[in-house]
């Protein structure tokens, strides 16, 4: 495995593979990994010939009062995990190299980034789209894996490869949970022991939800009422939001009906969380 | 020569020519091609294994009360004039292929874009940038040439590329010009005999700010006064703007120093025509 630093160096290397016809899988993080990330690039080893994984805290996808700055790093570990499952490279650049003075380019996708999360962080998905299209124009995949668990972000991130004819097939995959049903992510480091079972709630309030509408509920406003109402009754948890969404055009549905998202954002002491659920409801 | 319409067709043409690493020279224009183009196809099939020209004339960059309708188009013209300089494929894509119902994903340049041409133009360089994307993932090119003439385009596509880390060259090449000195465009079309020659006053003017500046005037707002003076004596113009700006930020100058272009934007009779001189000033 080999560890590159320079985005000269990441391209130079990925013409070379393409020249000798590899396929190039490609899983964007932001390090800290846990097993979500680790199930993305068992999956892109699995499928790919070569594996880059990226390791960048991307400042931009960051509001001003978040947490850029204590977002927890640990490179080392990082790198320990991803040469036991066989990656090839990855990709670890300096922030300044990323953004140099005078950066002034941007990447939006103008339909989906103002709801959900892009409600309570309002630059958030530009970061993302921005430092996503860098990231596969340094290491030119052939596939990108993502988590669901970012389901907003997916979808955006298939808009904007769609639109913009990026020559990449973006990949979904299932979240990993811990035990009880948590979403993993990077900030479950930030929960006591107690608020770690406080955020419970959040999972199985989309339980719930799934199952009303299983059973036959199409009324999109009554879940979210009801969700809404689940959430607060729990004493460390603070609700952002609690939404049924079209998964094409991630606006909230009155009638449940099509290829769907159940997503729910709510902080857990000041640790902010987010999972979902998709289902198909004809 | 091949004519591609299909998208998917030309990115699968282009993963193959990188098998056989063959270098790709890229030529995007709207059409209706002059010796300025012709220029830029010629130096693209002279550096690179394979030429692509495309064929688009872009919605995005044109203003509501502009000339999209209208601009000039002459596919079977350009085609022939193509063919005699050995260009290898066409790429002519229907606008609803490049922007499909429910398209919503914009590249910006949040610097320099908002000065001369955009201020007159709102949103053409946002438009510019993201077709330029667009097409830079349709045909994956080494290099792409692009026309002096377009002084600000061009610093902004260059600005771009090295903000989102394409791997791509861009080349300026030097701007073709009529007898008298009118930079060739597509839009002289639209001039009368009587307007093509009072187009003259926008590089005769152009000349003389580079011959005052090489005779020692520093002062750009000075430079910018007597330019004005010059277009407004020409009954058949209307001046947009006439500025001394740096190559580097595309700031208006009061000290003229560095890598700088001199631009003039003029309607002449309702024809707004564009025109610069770049200079190295020490």
């Amino acid at each position: 495995m080999e560890l590159i630093k320079e985005i000269k160096t990441m391209q130079k290397i990925s013409r070379e593979k393409a020249v000798e016809k590899k396929t190039i899988g490609f899983v964007p993080t932001m390090g800290y990994l846990h097993e979500g990330h680790l199930k993305l690039v068992e999956n892109s080893v699995k499928e790919n010939d070569i594996t880059v994984v990226s390791v960048f805290v991307n400042p931009t996808q960051f509001g001003p009062e978040e947490d850029y700055g204590e977002y927890p790093r640990d490179l080392e570990r990082d790198l320990d995990l991803l040469r036991e499952r066989n990656v090839d490279y990855v990709l670890y650049p300096a922030v300044e190299d990323v953004y140099p003075e005078g950066y002034a380019t941007y990447v939006q996708v103008e339909k989906g980034t103002d709801v959900l999360c892009g409600r309570s962080r309002p630059n958030h998905f530009k970061g993302v789209t921005t430092i996503v299209s860098k990231l596969f124009n340094m290491v030119k995949p052939h596939r990108a894996y993502f988590g669901q668990k970012d389901g907003q972000q997916f979808l955006i991130i298939r808009q904007m490869v769609d639109d913009l004819n990026m020559d990449i097939e973006v990949v979904a995959c299932p979240t990993a949970r811990e035990e009880g049903g948590l979403a993993m992510s990077s900030r479950n480091k930030y929960l006591s022991p107690q608020e770690r079972e406080a955020a419970l709630v959040i999972n199985r309030t989309l339980q719930k939800a799934k199952k009303w509408i299983e059973e036959g509920e199409r009324d999109g406003w009554e879940i979210k009422k009801k969700m809404e109402r689940e959430i607060r009754a729990e004493p460390l948890a603070t609700l952002d939001y609690a939404s049924v969404v079209s998964r094409e055009s991630l606006q909230e549905l009155g009638e449940i009906k099509g290829p769907i998202m159940i997503a729910i954002a709510a902080f857990i002491g000041s640790t902010r969380l987010i999972d979902n659920v998709w289902l198909e409801v004809k």
